[in-house]
């Protein structure tokens, strides 16, 4: 029940602050207007007179604004405090971060669960089809309400890292740094069949009611819980989930049980699709999961991802991490293919870590050390 | 529901012959006792006057004991229809092939769609523990009374092949030739996880109802097909994915349609989902995969794979693919290496194909002819 577990903070009636309301329409990819949408964000550090320090920040599927400090839903710190803050790798003292939450996102952000201004009724399922350009054309609308000519750089992983691409081919003259993290120009086949069988889970769920439950005060938690388990073994590594968890049994009656869980690691899947759902909505689940199974940056080209880059201006950094099988190594080099094929300005690092896809939400040093001394070093370029 | 669907040969009502109804109780593993247990076989193939040539075969998670010919419940041919008859690999003409259906499976042997003879109801979350050791030991039941001393080989992939291993290990007196396909000694914590989703999406199905669906005539489906479609993605390898589907996408309206599927992948998967209800039950699917999860070999010993094949008198053949993710071709050279440090007559071979854990059940001509000379060649030593 919504109205049950909730508090003044749950994700169907808190207000996130700041935001933009358009005042004005915008149109989608697919010929849909939404009226008025508001852009939920957070900045941290300061903008300078010159407007030359700004660093956009994308979040993944399940992320948020809060990138930095403690996410009001949560209460936990925001998914990249570590990187965010005086002296760390985007150093407020020296950059200006924003952070959006995505179109069709939970959190402030217009999305399936918004009052749609033209009916006052929730949209729910009558929520427009969403891309990835659509979701960087609206984070274009705050750049510009900020007056912000050309952004230092844009920065995100995994469908951050889908954002990151778009920026940087459809609005190259906007952005000087381009880096997309753990990301791929296009999902494959198994990408997509993985997203399926969440987007399946939410839709078993009786609660789900063809995407109209917020009126009806019960959402598909349990649906939304099983998206959530499957998607978070794609997030690890089989080295991570067998480093934290082996064959670690729970303490058991050896008899009957059958029922239950006996590894810690089932546990450990329970509690990560539960509490997920405290702070997320199942229908922006199927909406952003559908944007990231339909992008692909070759599409325009018919597949042929070097047109892209033609003539591309930005300076590229390109990060894939060695253990990561939901976007590897092999599909970050296409791009980094592609891009020399134009002759853009492109590095590339594949970082090691054992923790799988997840390593660009992790503390891993290199990758801290790499994007510092990029920032640093494109000043004097 | 149950009633409406089905017609006379469905897996609630279909009796399965042959079977033998053995005359005494079974004890578990666990302590429990099952009350005259059934074994539901398929022969092929005929015995000779020595009973020297008996081949069992053990089936995977989702297969039975119709491996060759037309299975009455799908009018389909048997998993290993290609593999078994005059002629072929398994040489009808010179080998005797028996198949039974697993303890805690659905179609004939007892499990949790059977009636209790005690209770005179069905089983359902009643149903005791079960785990490999079990199932062979069953089989074995099944053996005795053929009067057959000797197996000349026991061989089967996946789930078959932790059966084949445990008949290699706690009865090597029993059988000759040993051929474990496709499997490991224990699952890791990324195969546990990936059933325990499966396990969940059976669970959150209301139609579940704890396990004591089968009276209410409702089956948990759309639980078990969303467990049937995340297993299958991991039964096949990235690359099988994206050459059988890419990225081709459905005849699709441009607008609306969001919560439809866009992409073959999804269609292929909710078909794979859908039609496997017909065929399974989901309290098997959620006993068989507890005993995978819970098989370790190497228990016994506290780890120490070695010590289970002291003095091991069999020939063994074990077998992998290289594009397997679920059971990588490492865990079966851990099995090699124990053979080894204990001189073991081991032979290994990794076989190249592209198309993931599935190969097994796959026209793979390696590993037809690997299997066939083995078993000739065999004869000879």
């Amino acid at each position: 029940m919504i109205s049950n577990k909730t508090n003044s903070k749950n994700i169907y009636n808190f207000k996130h602050t700041p935001n933009l309301v358009l005042n004005k329409s915008f149109k989608l990819q697919n010929g849909s207007i939404l009226s008025k949408p508001t852009i939920a964000y957070k900045t941290y550090g300061k903008l300078n007179s010159t407007k030359s320090n700004a660093i956009l920040i994308c979040h993944a599927l399940t992320g948020d604004q809060y990138a930095s400090g403690i996410n009001p839903i949560t209460q936990k710190k925001g998914w990249w405090h570590d990187l965010i803050g005086k002296g760390k790798v985007f150093d407020t003292n020296l950059y200006y971060m924003i952070c959006t939450n995505v179109l069709g996102g939970c959190m402030g952000t217009t999305g399936p669960k918004s009052i749609d201004p033209n009916t006052g009724t929730y949209y729910g399922n009558s929520f427009p089809e969403i891309n990835i350009k659509d979701m960087v054309a609206l984070q274009k609308e705050l750049i510009d309400n900020l007056s912000i000519k050309k952004l230092l750089c844009v920065v995100g992983g995994s469908m951050g890292g889908m954002q990151v691409l778009e920026w940087g081919t459809a609005y190259p003259e906007r952005v000087k740094l381009v880096i997309p993290i753990a990301t791929s120009f296009r999902h494959t086949a198994q990408n997509i069949a993985f997203h399926e069988v969440g987007r399946q889970a939410i839709k078993n769920d009786p609660h789900w009611m063809k995407g109209n439950y917020i009126k009806n005060k019960n959402a598909p938690e349990k649906g939304l819980a099983a998206a959530r388990m499957v998607a978070h073994i794609t997030y690890m590594s089989e080295k991570a989930l067998s480093n934290k968890f082996g064959r670690t049994k729970k303490n058991l009656n050896p008899l009957s049980k059958i029922f239950e869980g006996t590894f810690e690691v089932e546990n450990y899947l329970q509690y990560q699709g539960s509490s997920f759902v405290d702070r997320f909505d199942a229908n922006s689940y199927l909406y952003l999961t559908r944007s990231m199974d339909r992008f692909d940056l070759s599409e325009k080209h018919k597949g042929d991802l070097e047109k892209i880059f033609k003539s591309n201006i930005c300076r590229w950094l390109i990060i894939s991490f060695n253990s990561d099988w939901l976007f590897p190594t092999s599909e970050s080099r296409q791009l980094v293919s592609a891009l020399n094929a134009n002759a853009c300005n492109v590095s590339f690092v594949e970082i090691e870590s054992e923790r799988g896809h997840d390593s660009f939400l992790l503390k891993v040093p290199r990758l801290y050390n790499i994007i510092r001394g990029f920032l640093i070093g494109a000043k004097y370029k």
